[in-house]
């Protein structure tokens, strides 16, 4: 059975607490819009793509529970986290079914199923570009777990692996939250795929003594011009590509694709709990009363970026302004808070 | 009273065991070289200028324990760790004064001595880079606890600031061991200079956003060409630094230059344990059974250094060679183990 971040059961949202992963499973079932919220905010669902499918979940189990307005549900979820475009538009897509008397819970699946095809897509159109790879450097986690199934980054892996390909996948540990280490990690171990994981600071090391055939990466957003907003240290990861002539590619379903944003600054990054940084596992890292900066995010610039990878094919970051026109999801009326 | 990382006392070397700080303060009072050996190995003390100290010390250790002719009680201790230069000059200047029948301990006072003040040098020629600066970023602890005292990268912000200077620290927490988190956030919590903490990812997004005026770190081993061996990520802020126009400039004592290395292929690059990534103060990071990769170390090509922090002054890559020549500590025959 291959990983899939959420579903719909008995009535309720079903989805993996991924704070807790890999040590322990634990399940959540969701049947309050508040408790969906929550699970957005509290990252026990992450990955643009998953979020996306989460609050678009988030706005049948409204539905379902009484009490609340489409408008209203769309607000409380999208006032959860400010960087991931497919939160917005996973959110429209069902407010606006609901808003027009159609069944949300039916919206939210059709949402999802359409997005779990454009994972899959997105490796059938990624695997040729690994071709000549041997081995692959991911940041974060862009797999299952992110996307609801397949993944983005880790899409063109898992095909290229079933084509026969022998890939080997260096796994940034990715802190604050370790995504890498426990996530991306515990998906390639399911797989049977070959992995090491490092700390973050050695990934320069690794490009730099030519053992890093490609990069692959998911993304919160992109912006009309092609940059992007992904995890923390993406740009860094980018940067340490470009200089090593490595190609570096970005892995993204529509919903991550923002037709409003002209550029990375128009982008919203968010800066989580210090705590993040300066506990791990309840533990301090540092001394009492130690400041702390923690944004979950960074901006690439498009020129760092070889290609992305999308549904419809692989394009130049030339090309995305008009992909995106071509593919737009979600209204320009969804809520969409610039904090 | 300023941080101190190892002293003598009562016929013992004393020192701070790094490993447990910022949480414990535990000092150890060690009287065989056996256990010198081991608090190097297991980085109990840390830091390439420290290593050279504690082991000079250990070389009056073994002189005064008895059993051991200096010739052996130097191969023991250079067997400890690879990467630091000044380890086996540590060793080298004692075993030379204990081989000529002189007293050891007095010439690992003389060493640790000359090497302090080297550092205050450092710092006296380094503050007036920082005129212009208001934040500093650094990589892992270059401070007192990894040079005795004062520090390489850390001695020209605090010599910046006894001269009135109001300046911002970067603390890049540095994983796998987080020196940076643990070492260097106490030590300028000691001093009072402002400092956050952040996740390694998060140095390129700082340097992308302007927030960074300069960069400096130490060095484990420096060759001849100027490329330098430093605490794995160090290459990764490098090109950052350089690709966002900010100066990288890195401090180091005579006893860190190598005039053997023609460059940074000759340098060798100490890999530790996998469990060091995988695991946080012994709490697994990762699946059970995942394999890890753990260089300690990377090189930073000269090239992307803007200038060198000497004891002698502030000097250009070019310029590394013949100061070298100038400066030279320890002998040829020294025992330094290519591995």
């Amino acid at each position: 059975m291959p990983v899939r971040a959420l579903w719909w059961s008995h009535g309720a949202l079903a989805l993996y607490d991924q704070r807790w992963l890999p040590g322990e499973t634990r399940i959540l079932r969701l049947r309050r819009v508040r408790d969906v919220a929550e699970a957005i905010r509290n990252m026990s669902v992450r990955g643009a793509p998953s979020i996306g499918a989460a609050a678009a979940y988030g706005m049948a189990v409204a539905s379902r529970e009484g009490g609340w307005t489409p408008a209203r549900a769309a607000r409380l979820l999208a006032a959860t986290r400010p960087t991931a475009r497919d939160l917005f538009v996973g959110i429209e897509a069902v407010r606006q079914a609901w808003a027009d008397g159609n069944d949300p819970l039916r919206s939210a699946h059709v949402y999802t199923a359409a997005l779990v095809k454009e994972c899959r897509d997105i490796g059938e159109r990624g695997a040729p570009l690994l071709r000549r790879a041997k081995t692959v450097l991911t940041h974060c986690n862009a797999g299952a777990l992110a996307t609801v199934e397949w993944g983005t980054a880790l899409a063109p892996i898992r095909v290229a692996r079933e084509k026969g390909a022998e890939l080997f996948v260096w796994v940034d540990e990715t802190r604050p939250l370790l995504q890498g280490a426990r996530l991306t990690a515990w998906e390639l171990a399911k797989d049977h795929i070959p992995y090491a994981v490092i700390a973050d600071n050695a990934a320069g090391h690794f490009l730099h003594s030519g053992e890093v055939d490609a990069v692959i990466v998911g993304a919160d957003r992109i912006a009309r011009n092609g940059d992007v907003a992904n995890k923390i240290g993406t740009y860094e990861k980018a940067v340490l590509a470009k200089e090593n002539r490595v190609p570096f590619y970005v892995a993204a379903p529509w919903s991550t694709f923002d037709h409003e944003a002209a550029d990375g600054s128009q982008i919203p990054i968010e800066e989580r709990s210090a705590d993040e940084v300066l506990q791990f596992q309840g533990r301090s890292t540092a001394p009492a009363r130690s400041a702390a900066r923690n944004p979950a995010f960074d901006v690439t610039p498009a020129r760092y970026v070889t290609a992305f990878i999308t549904p419809e094919g692989v394009l130049k970051p030339a090309q995305v302004r008009s992909a995106i026109g071509r593919n737009r999801r979600g209204s320009a009326e969804r809520p969409t808070p610039r904090s």
